[in-house]
């Protein structure tokens, strides 16, 4: 917990400089225990100001981690495009360029699986479009590139994609962090082995085999 | 909300139908209104009987999803290793009869997203364990069928299969069931018609996919 500067923010600049600190607590509470953990209550303790000050910037919490989700989708893409771009058209490299730039932002991850199933659903309906328009700009950069890098593959390939490296994503990372009591299990039951999920192989296991799955239909004609 | 025939099970006989009455009334309404929605109160409710009564049978919600799961896995498999197995080796009609078999089942596919990040948090290491250990018994039979009707995909292929159809079930569902609201905004946003993802064709497409992609990676050596 912070002693904020200012109690209430009343110049353009502090209140810009109030909601990015509730920002920057969320995305730290979050990556320390997991989007499901973290509350509104949290945040404001770790700001210094009481739950109803963050309640002036942010309609639920799921406002606040919609929006660390939004900004998640461009900083990936700023990530992932060049990586695709610089996997010079091998197959591989460009599962390695989406996948190793997933896997390194383990916040994003976590998030992407809460996107439809909650947070959209506690955010009110221009948040949602404004959410859904930002991240298709992001897809849009996604696609040209993977096109690009692989010139056999179509747009709507390059959708199927996205869709299917965000699926594994989502669901591997929840799998692969389970809770302590959880894990410990799986490390001790000799029948629960399988049950240990190493994310980024996975990841970029499936990814891969997802292009090559892509290819193989467009090669069939 | 129904009348129950006895206001407190003590029999053996009455307890296990106060537990099935319980299990059909969660059913009923996760299928009604999503699983995220539904809790103990409203099992109480349509039961008939004060919510101290259900958690004389199950410790948390999350205990009554993750067995409502546990029964979907058994069942879902009753299904699909027959249609697996006549698919007579055809990876287009193997993926058929998994996306088939799932998109039939919506409860079981809102229930796979609801696993790691919710249902397995809410319950005791043992029942975790208990639930794990079924579901691997039916992930089994899944890999012998698969194994069977596309003799070049190893074991280890129709784990990865299971795993990402899986991943397409889960995220794919709760995509293409958005509230009302959301509904009715990608409907009419003309940017946003991308949003809208017709579950079962996309799922079985993707399902495909990860075949094609499997098979040509053994083919590739």
């Amino acid at each position: 917990m912070q002693t904020p500067a200012f109690q209430r923010a009343r110049s353009v600049e502090h209140k810009q400089q109030r909601r990015d600190e509730m920002l920057a607590a969320a995305r730290d509470l979050a990556a320390a225990h997991g989007v499901r953990a973290v509350t509104m209550t949290d945040i404001a303790n770790e700001v210094g100001v009481h739950k109803s000050g963050v309640l002036r910037y942010f309609e639920t919490r799921e406002a606040v981690f919609l929006e660390l989700l939004t900004e998640g989708w461009t900083e990936w893409m700023d990530a992932c495009v060049p990586a695709i771009y610089q996997a010079n058209g091998n197959p591989a490299k460009v599962a390695k360029a989406i996948a190793g730039t997933l896997a390194k932002r383990p916040l994003f991850c976590d998030l992407l699986a809460h996107a439809p199933m909650n947070l959209e659903r506690g955010v009110s309906v221009e948040a949602v479009r404004e959410f859904k328009a930002s991240a298709f700009r992001q897809i849009d950069r996604f696609e040209r590139a993977v096109t690009t890098a692989l010139p056999k593959l179509t747009k709507a390939d390059a959708r199927a994609l996205i869709s299917a490296a965000n699926a594994f994503a989502s669901t591997l990372w929840q799998i692969s962090h389970p809770t302590a009591a959880v894990a410990e299990l799986y490390r001790t039951d000799p029948h629960l082995a399988h049950a240990v999920v190493d994310f980024a192989p996975s990841l970029r296991r499936q990814t891969e085999t997802t292009i090559l799955g892509l290819l193989t239909r467009r090669q069939n004609g």
